[in-house]
């Protein structure tokens, strides 16, 4: 399982406030909390104010590369000028998050994923909005990749993200999201499967219940990459608990040194 | 999903007691706390001293029925002798738990429930044990469900119990289970899949947990029937929120009926 660590996300209250006041020790912490939860990669999102995002993106990755050296970043943005100065600014090829069937991100993003190498989150939706039907996303899926792999990325450089909508809103949209991994894992099995899990469960009660059996039966049907909280002690053991039933955590070895380490399992202090 | 409850087992301690002393308040308190709970067939097993078999059940049967009527139950007994007497005890037509390919269960139990076209458990292993492969357990399903059928049973009469060995010894071993469910499944569509969690994870911490998750998964493997507790509150939240999931619970409302009534999630007092 590939982590992606969401926490430096300049759209939250707390992160925009560090960003602005240049609270380094705030943005390092984050950083350093999420390497020691086992994230592989740290998204880096600087908010969404144009003029000042490129400048906000780069202090953002030396203050992070400051804490965590050359953990590898996932730059988090719609805007090229900040991909661009970020690009600048890495010690390391990172991934960009992300690319979508919308023009401007193919005119915009794409060609800087391809220039630098970098992985890559494709997302399965487009102008028109997210398909309701696992070949409506698999359409948009298909010409992505094709451009990325004419582009020069490898399959096994991008991360599909076959998106999670909430069941509240529509009985078979956790279905839904599970049949376009199916869909992408049988069509492009190099590549990573990743989301989230938080919208599945916008409007009802028990979130944080549907939520890790979401991720489960996720990871059931293929996801393998993830962009979460590192550090959500329930959710990690969800995750580590499907991987060991998928049988890919030989014996359950990955499982019995989390709990000796104390990272998974309810919390007895 | 049918909910098998399995609390009035007299191989367990508490139980076994009760049988003893004839109890009858205790049984009726574990037939009624799994009726409120959900089950729709309470599990009748009065322990394993073939002399005294019979007449138990018989006792266990009555004492259940004045408790809740005529909920089905399921006559858990390998001793034909102790199935004859429940036969004629039940005011209902009862399931069956259980056959399987060992001999002395194809002729003992397979023509009772035949005889008294009766649902039925069927347990995927013979004589030879557990196999280890979907297709070993599969020869064993094929070969029991043609011999229910052609003695007069329908497929729908039948619950299929893939079975479960521990994660712990055998890293494929979950898989085994949801491959075999899957199975089962394409081939027998009307037949009930079912059978209990518990075994995945002897030997292993945070058993709760592996438990929970695995049911989950079960059910995303296409698992609807378990004999299980029903009163264990995390475990029906894992297959409420997994039939909510898997696009099974219409606008979401057994979910947020079972919420509002205070049968899932955490409990706050």
């Amino acid at each position: 399982m590939i982590i992606i660590g969401e926490k430096i996300n300049g759209t939250r209250k707390g992160v925009a406030e560090a960003i602005r006041n240049r609270d380094a020790e705030y943005i390092r912490e984050l950083a350093r909390v999420q390497a020691e939860g086992g994230a592989a990669y740290l998204d880096v999102n600087a908010g969404t104010v144009p003029e000042r995002e490129p400048e906000d993106m780069v202090w953002l990755i030396k203050t992070i590369q400051e804490a965590v050296g050359d953990l590898p970043l996932c730059l988090d943005s719609a805007n090229p000028a900040a991909l661009k100065a970020g690009l600048a600014a890495v010690g390391r090829t990172p991934m960009i998050n992300s690319v979508s069937g919308e023009q401007a991100r193919i005119e915009g993003v794409l060609p800087l994923a391809l220039a630098n190498k970098t992985d890559l989150v494709i997302l399965a939706l487009d102008d028109k909005g997210i398909p309701e039907s696992v070949e409506g996303r698999m359409q948009i899926v298909r010409k992505l990749v094709g451009l990325a792999l004419d582009g020069g990325l490898a399959e096994e450089n991008l991360h599909i993200d076959p998106l999670v909508t909430a069941i509240s809103t529509g009985t078979e949209n956790a279905m839904l999201t599970f049949g376009t991994i199916r869909a992408i894992k049988d069509e492009f099995p190099k590549a990573y499967i990743t989301g989230g899990a938080s919208n599945i469960s916008f409007g009802m009660p028990l979130r944080p219940m549907i939520n890790h059996y979401f991720m489960a039966m996720a990871i059931q049907a293929g996801l393998n990459s993830a962009i979460i909280n590192p550090n959500d002690r329930e959710l990690t053991g969800a995750m580590m608990t499907a991987e060991l039933l998928m049988g890919q955590d030989k014996h359950c070895m990955n499982f019995t040194r989390a709990f000796r380490a104390g990272k998974i399992g309810r919390q007895t202090s």
